[in-house]
C-alpha cells in the first residue's frame, strides 16, 4: 500500500521535515496527522482501484435511466477526460448516444456503448474466449465481450455450441486451447461449463443466463447447475452478469 | 375395456339369461346390477394393471420397515404364488432375506432383493441402457437395473461417463445406439442427459440423484437441469427414483 | 456410428486408396486425417440428428422475436428446401406468416405455424393422445399436437377431463387404451397424470402448465405433483413445454 | 359473550347491588371494576374455549418430551379431574403411559394416548370419514381419528384408495356419501382430495403428509397440490397435521 | 349413488323388463349394458355435482378472457336457462355485461357479475361472516361474499380489523359469535385467522392474499402463517382464492 | 392503561354514583357495563396508538391508488384537521398533490408527499442517520428520511458508501458516531449493515432493497445477508420498507 | 474517533517531539508513521467495540464444541481477567462448567452459562420485556434473557401469551407498558409481534423460532410473518437468535 | 489438440506408411481408423487432463466411504505409482491412513490426507491467500489450503478477519496485496469477499460456507450474498467447496 501511496507519503514527509526544521510545531503536526490516516487510506484505496481498473473506463449502469440521464452522466465524465462504458442501455439510449458521440462504439445486442470513441489499438492482454450455448445467450456474451474490449483485453467468440450438439464444441478445440481464460455463457440447463471445464485446463468462468422458461426460474436452474459442476475449479458469477464475468477475467489476465 | 372384462361379462350374461328365462325377476336383477358397474370397472382396472405389470412382481418399499416386517410381507406374497421385488432395503433386511430365501437375488448396491428366486431366463425386451455420470450414482442406477430385471427387460450398463470427461461417453457410442431406451442417472450438475439426448434419437429418461453437497440441495440442482435440458424430448422422474425410471422404460419396451 | 457415417467413410477410403496407389504421400494423408476425426464425428452426429428428427422440420422459437425476424428466418430455411415449425408465435407473427405463406398451417391457440405448407398426408406413427385437464391448458396441449403433426405423428385429443370430475375421464377409456403414448397436460393441482398412469399401461408423459394462481407458483405446484406421481413410471417435462413432450413422444413412437 | 360469562356477570351484579345498598362506595367500586374488563374478557374467553373444546380433553404435544415428562404433565391434569390426549408420543412414552394408566387408550400407529381411560360411549356427532391415499399415510390419519375420538366424534376410515388405482375409491362411494365431513390424508402427489372433492358435496379437509422422497420436499409437493385443487371448496391444513384436521372437522360437526 | 340415480335406474329397469318379456334378447341387452356402467356413473356424478352446487349457478373465470368472450359464454348459459357467476372480470368486461344484461348484479371491487339478474330473495343459509384484515384485502373478500350470494348463502362483513389494532376485532365479538362459518381474509403477516380461531369455536377458513410487498412473496408469507396457525382447526385455501373459501363455506352451511 | 383512560373512567364513575344514589337500578347498570369492557379497551388502545404516533400524521399508501383517489383521501383527512404522509406515490400523484396543496412537501425520489404543508420547525429527536450503499438505494432511503421528517425526527444522510469501497465509509466515522440510530439501506449483497454494526454501538436497523438482478431475487439475497449479519444486534425490516425502518427508529428515539 | 484514541495520539505526539528535537530523523519517522494509520484505526475500532460491549463479557458459541474445548476457552479468558457468556451449550458442557466453576450461573433451558460467577448487582438499564408465544419458545427466550443479564440489563418475562388466546396478553398490558424494549419470541405462525407492536409504542424486536413442523420450514414461516408485520416499526432478527435480539435490545437501552 | 497428440499421430503415421508400402490394405486400414477418432480424442483429452492436473495427485472423496475403503482405494493408486489427496475424511479414516502410511500428511481440521507422503519441496506457484471470516470457516479454508499444497501451489492464510471487525482485515493489507489469487471463505452473511474484492485487484474466489443457523439455510444466504457482490469480478464456487476453490485458483496460477 505504501509503495503505491507516493502522493500521501510525500505530503507526510514534507510535514515531518517542516517539524524537524521547526517550521511546524509538533502539536500542530499532530492535529494534521490526526486527520491523515483515513485520508491516507482513501488515497491508497483509490490507488488500488486504479490497479483494478488499469486503463478501464468508468461504468454507467443504464438500466432504469432515461436516455437524457445516460447522456448527461457520460458527458460529465468525458468533460473530466475519462471514457465511459455504458451497459444495459436500451435502443433509445443507444440512439441518443449515437447522436451526441457519432464515433462511439455501440453494440445493440449487448446493449452497450463505449464513449466518446473506441480506444486506439495497442498490444492487448488475452485472449479471453467467450463461449455461448445458444444464440439467445448472445446479449449476455456480448456484454462480456464489450466489457473486455473496454478493458483492452483481446476477445474471441465461440457461439451456439451447446451440449445437445456436443460435436460443435469438440470441433473447435483449438480456439478453446488458445484462450487464457474462458467465459462460458449458458441458460436453460447450464451444462456447457462442465464440458468445457473438463476439456481445458485454463480458468473457466461460468455465466448462467435467464434464457429458458418454466422451471428455469429466471436462470436459477442454470446457476445451480454451474455451482454443482462436476468439472473441478469452475467458478460462477450472477445470472446474466456478463459484465461481472468480464471483470473477473480481466482480474486474471491483468494480474 | 369390455373386451378384456370377460369374467364380469359372463356373469352379467348369465344374469340376463336367467331374467329371460323368468328365473330372476327384473326388479331383483336391477338390484344386483346396481352394484355391478363399479365391480365391472374394478375387474377391468385390475386387468389394466395386469397389462402394466405383465410378468412384474409385487413391489415392497423397504424404507422404514424392519427386516422382520419385510420378510413377513414378502412371505405372504410368496404364499399366494407371487414373486416380490423389495426396494430400499438396508443391509439388515437383505441379510434376513438371504437367511429366509437363500436363492433370492440380492443387490447390495441397489438395496434390492428379488424373492423367492430369480425368474428363469427367457427372451426379453430391451435392451434398456442405464448410464451413470459418476460412481456415487450407482445405487440409483442399480435400483433401476434390478427393477428392469424384475420386469424381464434386458439391461445394459454404462458407468462413470460424466460430462467433465466427455470422451468417455463418446467412446461408447455403440452401446448408446444399441439401446431401445436410455436411462441417464446423474447428480451434481445433472448435465449428462442433455449430451446423451443430443447424440441419440431413442427415448431418454433422466434421473436426478441427491449426490452432491451445498447448492445441490439434495438433488434439486440436477432435477432443474434435467427439466431444462436443451436436448428436445428428454423426460424426467423424481430425485433418486431409479424404480420409477425403470417402470417408465418398461412402459415403453412392453407397449 | 460408423454404419451410418457412410459419407465420411467413403472419403477416408478414397484417401487410403490414394495412399496405397502412391498418389498421396503418407505425411500429407496424415495432415488431412488430423483434421478428420472431429469432422467424422461431426457428420456422424448430424446423422444422428437426422435420426432424431426424421421427417422433422427446423424449429423456430418465436418468443422474443419480431414478426419480421420470424418471417426472415423461416424464409431462409425454406429457400434451403426445408420446412419450419414456428412455436410461441403471437398473433402479429401469425398474421405476417399468413401474408407471406398463405398455405401455411396456423394454430392460434397453440401459437404455432407450419411453413410453407402442411406435409402431404402419409401413413403415420401413433396415435399419441393429448389429454388436457382444463380448457386453460389448451395452448400447451395444442403446441404438443402441432409439434406431433409436424413430426408426422398421428394425434388424438381428449379435453377438459380433470380429476375433479373423474367420470369424464373414465367415460373415455377407449381413447386412452388406443394410444401408443399419452401426453397429459394439466395445471393447478396437476393430478391428472397420476390417474391416467394408474389406468393405462402405455408410456405417459406429464406436462405441468402455469395455469393457476397464488400458490401454483407459475406451474411449480403441478410440476412437483407430477414428479411425485403415485402412478409408477410417469415421466415429466418442463412447465408449459408442450413442444418437449411431443418430441419425447416422437422418440417413443419412432424408436 | 355475555350470555356465557355467567360467573363474572354474577360477580359484577353483586358489586353493583352493594353499591346500591351503600355497602360499597362508588369510588371503591370503580377501582374494582377498573381491573375487571380484562378479567371479564379472560373468563369469557375461557368460556369460548370451552365452547370450542366441548367435551374435549387437554392436549399434550409429546414430541421432544421424555416419557417421564409426559406422564408427569398428564398426571397433574388428571389430578385436576381432566382427561388428556397425548399426541406425537413415541413407543417409550406409550409404554410409560400404559404402566401408569393400564386402562388408557393407546394407538401406536398414531402415536397417541388418551388418559386415564376412554370416555363412556354416548351418542356422537359425525360421522367424519378419514380417507388415506396409501398405508404410509396411516400415522397421520390415525392421529386425526384418535383426536376425533377424544372429541366424541364418530369416525369411519377408508384406507389405501389413492388415485393411481381410482377404482378402489369409486367402489366405496357409499362411505363417502355417508360422511358429514371428509378428511383426506395423502402424501407424494397429494392428488386424492381433488378427486374426493369432485365426487362429494360435503366439507373436505385435505392433509398433506411428508410421505415421499426427492422432490416431495417433506410434503411441500402434496401441500401445493392441495392448495391448487381443481375441486372447488377443498380446504387444507399443515403437513402431517392430523390433529389440526380433526379439530377443524370437530368445528364443523359441532357448530 | 343409486338412490339419486333415478333416471338411469329407470332405463335399466325398462330394459330388464323387456328382457323378461322376451322383447329384447339377453345378448343384445348385454351389449347395451356394456356401455351403461360409465354412463350410470356419469349421471350419478352429475347428480353429485348438482348436490354440491344446489341452486348454484355456472362459474366463468374471467381472467384472460376478452369482454366479448365473457358475454358470449354467459349468453349461451343463459339461453340454456342457467344463471352464471363471472369472477375475475375487469372493468371492461363488467361494462360489457352491464350493456347486455342491465339487471345483472355487478361488484366492481370483487370483479364479479351475476347474470342475467340476481335471484329472488328467499330464506337463506348462514350467516357466513367474511372478515378482512385491511382494506386492500377487500377484492378477495368481496369475491367470497359474491360467491356466497350466488350460492344463496347469507353473508355478513367485518372489515379492517387486523391484529395491529386488536381492539377493533374484540369490539365486534357479537358478529363473530353469530356466524356459522367465518372466512378470514388477510395479507401481509396473515395473523388474523389465529386470533379469530382462538376466540370462536365455529369453522374458520383462512384466505391469504397477495397484499404486501418484498418478503410477502406474493402472499406466500401469509399462506405459511395460516398453515402454521397456533389456533387449532383453522383451514386454509389458496392465495387470493375468495371463490374457493366461499365454496368451502357453502359446503358446510349446506351439508 | 387505566391511568390514561380518563374518559371512560369518568363515565363509569358517573354510572356508579347514579347506582349509589338509586337513580339507576343495579340490573340496568349491569347491562350497561356489560358493553363497557371492550369500549374501555377501545379507548385505551387508541390512546396507545396516540403514544406510538405522537405528532405523527396519518399515512396513505399510494401504490395502486389513482391520483384522484390519493387527493380525495388526503383531502378528507385535512378537513378533519390532520396532516398526511403519502408514500409510494408516482409522478402523476405527486403532480396532483402539488396542484391541490402548493405548499405540500414533495420528494420525487422517495415518492412521498407531506400535506397540506410541512410542520413548523421545532426541537427534534435524533439524529437518525440514513446510510445507503449505492445511489440506486436512494428511493428507499428517502422514504425513510421523509417518514422521519413527518415524525419530527432529525435526519442525516450518508450516501453511496457500499463495502466495495470501504474507505468511503471509514472516512465518515464522525457522522456514524453522532447518530442515535442508524438505518442502513442496501441492495445487491446487503453487506453494509454488518460493517456498520461492527463499527458503531448504537441501534442499527437494516433495510434490504430490491436493487440488483439475477440471483438477488428481488431483494431476497440482501434480506438473508442482513438476517445473518455477523455483527451482533443488527435488526432487519422487510425488503424496500423504508417507511417501516423509520417507524422503528422513531419508536426508539421517542421512547 | 480521535477523541477516544488517546493512547495512539500520545505515541504520535512523542514521535513528533522527538523529530522536532532532532532525536529522530524525518525519514525514519516517516517509516514509523507509515505503519501507524491502520494501527490507529485498530485501536480506535477496539475502542468502538468497547463502546458496543460496555460491561459485556466475551461470548463463546458452544455449538459444535466439546465440553473440554468450552472449558479451555473460557478458562483462558478468565485468566486474562475477563468474564464469559457461553451460549448453545448442551447438558454435558454445562456439567463440565459447573465442575470447574461451581459459582457459574447456569441456565439449562437457555443452554447458557456465565463464568466464573455472576456479576455483582448494580443499577441496571431496562427493563427489557421478553415475551414468548408458547412454552416451546422458552429456550430462545431464555437465551435472550441470559444475554441481557450478562449485559447488565434488567429483564422481565411474559410467557405463553400467544395470539390464539389473545386475552392472556391483554391481561398483562401493564408489563408491556413498563418495558423500554420488548423482545417477542414466537414460532409457528409468528403472529404475536404484530399484536404487541400494535398495542405498544416502544421498540419491538421479533425473534422467529424454529418451533413448529411441516410448512413452518424450520422457522421460515414465522420469519416471513414478522417481516411482513402489519404493525409499523417492528424489526426482526434471525431464526432462534435470542442472543442477537438481546444484543439489539442492549444497543437500544444503552445508547 | 494435434500438437499434443504425438503418440496417436505417430501411430496413424505408421499405419499410413504401411498402406503406402502395401503392407496393409486400404480396407483394413479403414477399419482400424474407424475406431481411431474416438481413441485419438481419448488420448488427447487425457492429455488435457494432464494439463489440468500437472503435478496433481488423484483425488478420493472420502465422504460416505469406510476407513477400509479409503485405504484400499488409496493403496491401489499408490501401487500404480501415484499420490492421492483424500478429502472429507473423518477421524477414523485419518487414523487408518496414519497406520498404513506413517509419513502421510494429515490435516484433521480440513479432513484431508496426502499419501503416501508429502511431495519434496520445490519452487512453487502462488502465493494463493486463503482468507476466512471466522474460525468456524476453518475446515473449508483448510481443505482449500491442503488442495493447493497437493497441487504444489504456495499458500498463505489470513484467519478470522470478518467484516464485523473490519480493522482486522485492513491491518493485513500487505498480505492481501502479495497474493496472486485470493480465496475468501465466509459463512453467515458472506460479506467478506465484497470488501476484499473492492480493496484488491487480483482474482478473488468466494467460497460460501454452511456456517450459521436459521435463515442461513445451510449456506444459501452466504452464497446469494457472494453472487450479488457489489465488488466487480468476484467469482463464486459451491457451498463448503474448498476443494473447488483451490482447483480454480490452481487453474489461474498455473495457466
Amino acid at each position: 500500500m505504501r509503495a503505491r501511496g507516493g502522493v500521501i507519503r510525500e505530503r507526510v514527509r514534507t510535514l515531518l521535515e517542516r517539524v524537524a526544521s521547526g517550521e511546524v510545531a509538533p502539536e500542530r503536526a499532530l492535529d494534521e496527522l490526526a486527520r491523515a490516516p483515513i485520508e491516507t487510506l482513501d488515497f491508497a484505496t483509490i490507488d488500488h482501484h486504479r490497479g483494478i481498473r488499469q486503463g478501464f473506463p468508468e461504468v454507467i449502469f443504464g438500466a432504469g435511466k432515461s436516455p437524457a440521464q445516460v447522456v448527461e452522466i457520460a458527458g460529465r465524465l468525458i468533460e473530466r477526460g475519462e471514457r465511459a462504458l455504458i451497459t444495459r442501455a436500451d435502443a433509445a439510449a443507444l440512439g441518443a448516444i449515437h447522436v451526441r458521440w457519432p464515433n462511439a462504439r455501440l453494440n445493440e445486442v449487448a446493449g452497450t456503448a463505449f464513449v466518446p470513441e473506441p480506444l486506439d489499438p495497442r498490444p492487448e492482454a488475452g485472449p479471453v474466449l467467450v463461449v455461448t450455448a445458444g444464440t439467445s445467450d448472445l446479449p449476455v456474451a456480448e456484454e462480456a465481450a464489450e466489457t473486455l474490449f473496454a478493458a483492452s483485453v483481446c476477445v474471441e467468440r465461440l457461439t451456439d455450441v451447446g451440449v445437445a450438439g456436443i460435436h460443435r464444441l469438440l470441433a473447435r478445440c483449438e480456439a478453446l486451447q488458445r484462450a487464457k481464460v474462458i467465459i462460458v455463457v449458458a441458460g436453460m440447463d447450464g451444462a456447457l461449463p462442465s464440458v468445457v471445464g473438463g476439456l481445458i485446463a485454463c480458468p473457466v468462468i461460468a455465466v448462467p443466463t435467464s434464457v429458458g422458461y418454466g422451471a428455469s426460474f429466471g436462470g436459477l436452474a442454470a446457476l445451480l447447475t454451474m455451482l454443482n459442476s462436476c468439472a473441478a475449479g469452475v467458478t460462477v458469477v450472477n445470472i446474466d452478469n456478463g459484465f461481472g464475468a468480464a471483470m473477473a477475467a480481466a482480474r486474471f489476465v491483468k494480474a
